[in-house]
């Protein structure tokens, strides 16, 4: 057993797979991993170190060795079948190049989120992504077998603001939505993150700064922040972005633009009713300052439909809009739009050119389908029903379980509940307690760094069954970490 | 007429979708447009100047008018029935936004051939990517039918090192050239060119320097660039990356990297042979410098096939591999992949979740079973005979046409054939009179900055008929540019 253990680690490392100075996972890891007890895992490691393949270092764990063992060493490798331990000349050791490029890591929090969530077993309480069921699988079978009865499927690649199909068809769902774009003024973008990345890169200078609201999603990803982009956070009430303060700051910030999700705000829930969208507008434009509105929720409203975005208000082409079929239809699809001035989403769209040179023309093709073809529609109205049946149920449950522990808004659409605990507790603490019990939390603190008091719930993706578990869990586990003393 | 044109006009003005301080086309371009004479557009053109709506600047052509009419000057509209043309405060011009933001632009020509390959008409001499009718369109057909035919698309997100069905299938891949690689040491990316980006990004600081072949395809686009990365090219010749100076060059810049296209190059189709790519294994061994591979051709061989990849020689982990199904299979699937060492892959991983959230699900899951279904395979087989065929065509233009006038190689796989002219012409000049002529071209420039002197061809773009009449077409239009006193 210790010597298929060995074997496999030493594969890793004769290939270059785990190169020299790598950490090695902590041996309960290793233990969890081939479903072996320590004393076996520490055999094999033994066997490793004796042989100078790996080394402990003080305080930094277990890793792949910088020089490794000579060749006349191999000879004393524990499976006498293997002639592949020659000696690895201490050449380039990566470390120094996953540290050292201009992109931002994801935080912590997020590398874990973007971990666990392939991890078994656990309740996510928070995720921005429908369940799986509630994805509309069998209708998107559909729209294949429609795809596979046409003689050519397209194999090249789309013009560069994406194929002429699409962006017909994207703008026409935009009209609904009281949004004139033409087809020129469109962009298709690999989903809407993409499109905030293109915007990062392409259209602000290093050191501007962007106004938003605090907290936001766009304190969770670090396209800006890679870019050299600061953020100026404004706060919010129940009728989303406060308008007080917002010239002040923005004169002070000397700000390129704001960004806004108006309808369902991430992670909050909030909607920006009309009159506030409507002085949003008149303030930013006396300031001549361009807004971003992130429209990724603004279709899926559970009561009644929201007020028209704020592109639909524009008539200056001060305002890009971001939309996307990530959110309602098929998070895999990668599919989402730019919408704006002519000139603005060409140069976005010559950097799309040279980041991935255009959006599958596969999920292009099903997305012109989908909406053409209605299913979208449809589908928009099966999926209302049943996210409004989720959200009433998950207010139930904050009802019975988290009654004089926190408060919470009754979101009239999107995917979250924004829980203000009444006292503070420490959300890293959180964060992995709840991970040992099971449970994985979009702590506040991704979307206001200073934050620790909130957490986004979402009643889109834990089943039903599991949220009756989850919510009166987490609920304990809130207790305990607010007990004095802890 | 010249009404509707203005109203056309009017709307793109009001809209904001043309916003203010934007160039107008040139009336020639706006005549083709509308199919109409240029007295009907000079009529528009004047209508809305009256208005304010545009104005004319010396030396800057027709731009949309910064502040534009009042109120009051509205309702002399060409079209009475037309009320949307209230003022237009002098709000944010995007003018400045476009120009500023980090992501360099693409190279004119290279933004000139992006948006001239959906001209119709062109003939299209240095296309990278296969004609439609040599990609495998009924196969993918039958590869949709059977997705269609499972019960459930993956309409979520996968993985953010991508489908653990793709990678594995990839992985079997890669087997076949003699790259071990489990599927935890590779990426899927959207296209291999993401990949690049990822890299550039990802592990490389700021003013770092990357060693190349010179001319090179990473000189046609600013992945690398525009994160402050440095180029220094080396000499090539007909056996690949002269090993000469290397050392000197690498120590000299302190070059982070060697990127290397050692299979059938682009542009120049050089296949570095088996005795070379030892050599700079061992040359960057004791360097300690690591490796990116573009293995973008690799499999695309008409003869023989090549030499093992530098991955498959690779026992350091010191390798960067990028592999794509876009050179044989499919560009618009956008799926290419990259295999590295663990704690690489994983760092890239972590920014493609940053910037697109992983390649769409749809691609992923019909590239595998693309791969596993035998169908590449087959493919290949098929698309090898042709491009034999398409190859042996060429050469024998440019025997007829080129034959002191220039000279070529005889690529033994890839697409391209490097056309060195006998003497100089200017390179921009050729590709603005070949266009008119109705030729698209890719111009030496585009691959070393500082060529005046060379064309890449391809053989797998432009019909046999279209090469019949382009190449003559062309050689005419080199010799008259050659001629002393032009």
């Amino acid at each position: 057993m210790h010597r298929q253990i060995s074997n496999y680690l030493m594969d890793k490392i004769s290939s270059g797979a785990w190169p020299p100075g790598m950490r090695l996972a902590p041996q309960r890891e290793l233990c969890r991993q081939f479903g072996v007890n320590r004393s076996t895992v520490v055999t094999a490691l033994g066997q490793l170190s004796a042989l100078g393949l790996i080394e402990g270092r003080r305080g930094g764990g277990t890793r792949v060795a910088e020089v490794q063992a000579a060749a006349d060493e191999a000879v004393s490798s524990p499976d006498p079948a293997r002639t592949d331990l020659l000696p690895v000349p201490s050449a380039g050791s990566w470390n120094a190049y996953v540290e050292e490029g201009v992109h931002y890591p994801n935080l912590p929090t997020v590398q874990d989120i973007n971990r666990l969530e392939y991890e078994q077993g656990l309740i996510r309480l928070g995720t921005g992504e429908p369940a799986p069921e509630l994805l509309p699988g069998s209708a998107m079978t559909r729209v294949l077998a429609e795809l596979s009865r046409q003689t050519l499927p397209p194999l090249s690649y789309e013009e560069p603001l994406g194929s002429p199909g699409l962006r017909s068809a994207v703008s026409r769902e935009l009209a609904k939505n009281g949004i004139q774009a033409d087809p020129d003024s469109i962009l298709i973008t690999s989903g809407a993150l993409q499109g905030l990345q293109l915007i990062a890169v392409g259209l602000l200078p290093r050191g501007s700064t962007i106004l938003l609201e605090k907290p936001s999603y766009l304190y969770s990803i670090h396209a800006f922040q890679s870019a050299g982009v600061k953020f100026s956070g404004l706060p919010m009430d129940e009728q989303g972005l406060q308008m007080d303060g917002l010239a002040r700051e923005a004169r002070r910030s000397k700000a390129a633009m704001l960004y806004s999700i108006p309808s369902f705000h991430n992670p909050t829930g909030v909607l920006m009713n009309a009159k506030r969208r409507q002085e949003l507008m008149e303030v930013t434009g006396q300031l001549g300052l361009p807004i971003l509105e992130d429209g990724a929720y603004q279709e899926l409203w559970l009561d009644t439909p929201p007020p028209p975005p704020l592109k639909a208000l524009d008539r200056e082409g001060r305002v890009l809009h971001l939309g996307t079929l990530s959110k309602a239809a098929s998070p895999g699809l990668r599919i989402g739009w730019i919408v704006g001035p002519e000139p603005v989403v060409r140069r976005l769209a010559d950097i799309k050119m040279q980041t991935d040179y255009g959006a599958s023309s596969l999920s292009q093709l099903a997305a012109a389908r989908w909406l053409e073809g209605g299913y979208h529609e449809e589908h928009l109205q099966h999926l209302r029903a049943r996210l409004r049946k989720r959200r009433d149920a998950v207010l139930d449950l904050l009802q019975r379980h988290f009654t004089g522990l926190a408060a919470w808004n009754v979101p009239a659409g999107g995917f979250y509940i924004w829980l203000s605990l009444d006292k503070p507790v420490p959300l890293r603490t959180l964060f992995r307690t709840a991970h040992k019990a099971g449970l994985l939390l979009n702590t506040g603190d991704l979307y206001d760094r200073g934050d620790n008091r909130h957490l986004r719930l979402s009643y889109v993706y834990a089943s039903p069954a599991e949220l009756e578990l989850g919510l009166p869990l987490l609920a304990g586990l809130i207790r305990k970490l607010q007990q004095p003393g802890v």
